[in-house]
């Protein structure tokens, strides 16, 4: 018996709801001392920390540095080492691109060849519109194969996402990508027998590409990584029996959530438009994962000074969170971005939980060094979702 | 290669001695600030958590609610999702039914029957009395059948305990209860091919007791539910190498001992007894599990005050505990009982461990937030065995 049996077995539908707010990459690291959470001033935050109970959550386990996929999986109640997410996949999903189940779908990119070498990988990095131009173009242009339908979206930039639909497609393909300019462009090849089909499919398809943009300057080829199908996964309803409600404003955030089978409610790019998407849908959901983007790519960005200004910049909304009298509510990251690493990290992510049946520790700030004094201790962030519904009386007793 | 493994291949008999003295639902949470731990006055227990090692234990992991059964099992050292134990087995050793390993046992009702369809499934909740001389009518006046023997145990108001006796009879049966009144009386069925022949003793039970009890008003049916038989699981001192001793007063923490191959003495119903019934097995066992139910009877009524009351009433016998002299002492509980839940929770215990081998850390107090700071951290209980063999030298090194 393992917690997936366990969460089918003992959640339970009530009236309670949970608030999962995920300060992506808020962790950090020092520099002169303070961690971009330590150097922010952020009095809503620390006045949740002395009403919580608190901890450090690993993603994955110790050590191990997730991307969004298995970080979010993890925080979802889901075993990140158990379930995992092709980047096309997340992709295509963030692109609002549908997927069904015999639909395989890649990342691409618009590239220039010349001389029958990549020249630029990302075509100059042609405006949006170009891009938009160009995926019309081929989706009215490229020849019909017989038993494939193929269509490709556009994304930002020279960014666009292949889909392949079609019987019998395998995911294991390699990338088609040479990785360098100077190169030739690769080929995908099947890394499993079952994916001939597949990888023949692609090849046809990249060298049409070719053919029907040969005339354009800049984007005359194209690259594709990130080979997936839609993974077999229970949503979060079945698992839990929650009626979830994603609000987020970056595309693959919302893929994420979809293909857990929450409602995405639609929210603009200002930090005002999550609290505003929230309260909308608080009415018909449980669960609202609230995801807010830029303490992440500041960190990655490593810009030290922004992401504690993102940090600063949240803080003033968390009133009107609280406003909304959730029952449980967690603060919280996927995973640490440090802006000294400029990257996603190991590093484990503060974590509290504020619920009237969770008591409170002697923690007064959201940081990484005191959420580490916390009653929660160390753990994983897959026993952030039996926690949240614990605290909500959500799961029944084990056993008797 | 998991505990258990190692439990056999690393454990050894030593003179050394162990008392586990679980005090049932002790967790709590705060109320005007305080938890019940924090305001009972317990000098006894606050100076041995000083000469401790202390943490906090989930029973089976964060968030989960265990019954007394799988939060026992996790204490004692077995997992608690790998061995579980049906409803049937725990109510029958709860009431002092002896079970074998030939007995089938079920949970019973009486029910009231009329014209085919259960009227009542409670059958009025006949007095306790009225219960007992049915059992007894039932066990002197039902067909005895070739092969297998039947008695029924009376419990409180309509409820019962029946036990099937036969070779090869198997635990893979349905409820036979319609659940709902107003339905036809409802016969288990075998949910694998091997119960087949514990399916046809119990319906022809069914119908015996319908043929014996037709006179009765109230109570002439029974509906069975829970059927389990006696669990395949190792006993402690199988695993450990232990000699273990049973200190309760309460039917279902005797039978879940005796369930693991404890020797269980009998203690009256006052705090004093346990500590006499302690004294009276030291010289014959070297691990005591001594079992004090107030503080969880307390919470699970939802009176504060009186769980408060419950802890002060066992601090002053803790002297009389450490006159034994024990190798290792762990004060902890099975699963929080927080008053303001009334009833089991998911939060964990307060554990605290006095060993010589075992220093001591800086928690001046035996209370969950005091707890949350000590050196053992938060783990599972399950860990709570190897670490009372380790520090009664009771296991031998792994590996070279």
């Amino acid at each position: 018996m393992e917690w997936e049996d366990l969460a089918r077995e003992l959640s339970q539908q009530t009236d309670t709801k949970i608030v999962l707010l995920v300060m992506d990459g808020v962790g950090g690291l020092p520099a002169d001392g303070q961690s971009e959470l330590e150097a922010a001033r952020k009095p809503n935050l620390d006045a949740l920390a002395k009403s919580a109970v608190c901890g450090l959550a690993d993603p994955v386990m110790m050590g191990i540095t997730p991307g969004s996929g298995p970080a979010h999986l993890a925080l979802f109640g889901y075993d990140p080492l158990k379930y995992q997410l092709g980047r096309g996949i997340l992709e295509a999903l963030g692109s609002g691109v549908e997927v069904g189940r015999n639909d395989l779908v890649a990342r691409g990119n618009f590239a220039t060849v010349r001389d029958g070498l990549v020249a630029d990988r990302r075509a100059g990095r042609i405006p949006t519109e170009e891009n938009v131009r160009i995926c019309e173009y081929l989706n009215a242009h490229l020849p019909q194969r017989e038993g494939v339908e193929v269509r490709v979206f556009p994304g930002k930039e020279h960014r666009f996402v292949a889909r392949f639909t079609a019987e019998e497609l395998a995911d294991a393909l390699s990338d088609a990508d040479p990785q360098k300019e100077g190169k030739a462009p690769l080929p995908t090849t099947p890394l499993r027998a079952d994916a001939a089909k597949a990888s023949g499919i692609v090849n046809r398809f990249l060298d049409d590409v070719a053919e029907v943009l040969k005339g354009e300057a800049k984007a005359n080829a194209a690259l594709l990584r990130g080979f997936s199908k839609f993974p077999s996964i229970p949503t979060i309803r079945e698992l839990f029996k929650l009626r979830p409600a994603a609000v987020a404003n970056y595309p693959m955030y919302k893929g994420l959530a979809r293909l857990l089978g929450m409602d995405v409610v639609e929210a603009g790019s200002e930090t005002a438009d999550l609290f505003d998407a929230l309260e909308r849908s608080w009415a018909d959901h449980d669960f609202f994962y609230v995801h807010y983007k830029k303490t992440d790519s500041t960190g990655e960005d490593g810009k030290f000074a922004a992401k504690v200004a993102a940090i600063e910049a949240l803080d003033p909304f968390i009133p009107r969170l609280l406003a909304l009298k959730p029952d449980v509510l967690v603060v919280t990251s996927d995973h640490s971005t440090p802006s000294a690493l400029k990257g996603h990290s190991w590093h484990p992510n503060p974590f509290m939980l504020i619920s009237t049946t969770a008591g409170s520790d002697d923690v007064a700030a959201f940081t990484e060094r005191a959420c580490a004094k916390g009653m929660l201790g160390r753990f994983r962030s897959i026993s952030a979702m039996p926690l949240m519904l614990a605290h909500a009386l959500k799961l029944q007793k084990y056993g008797a």
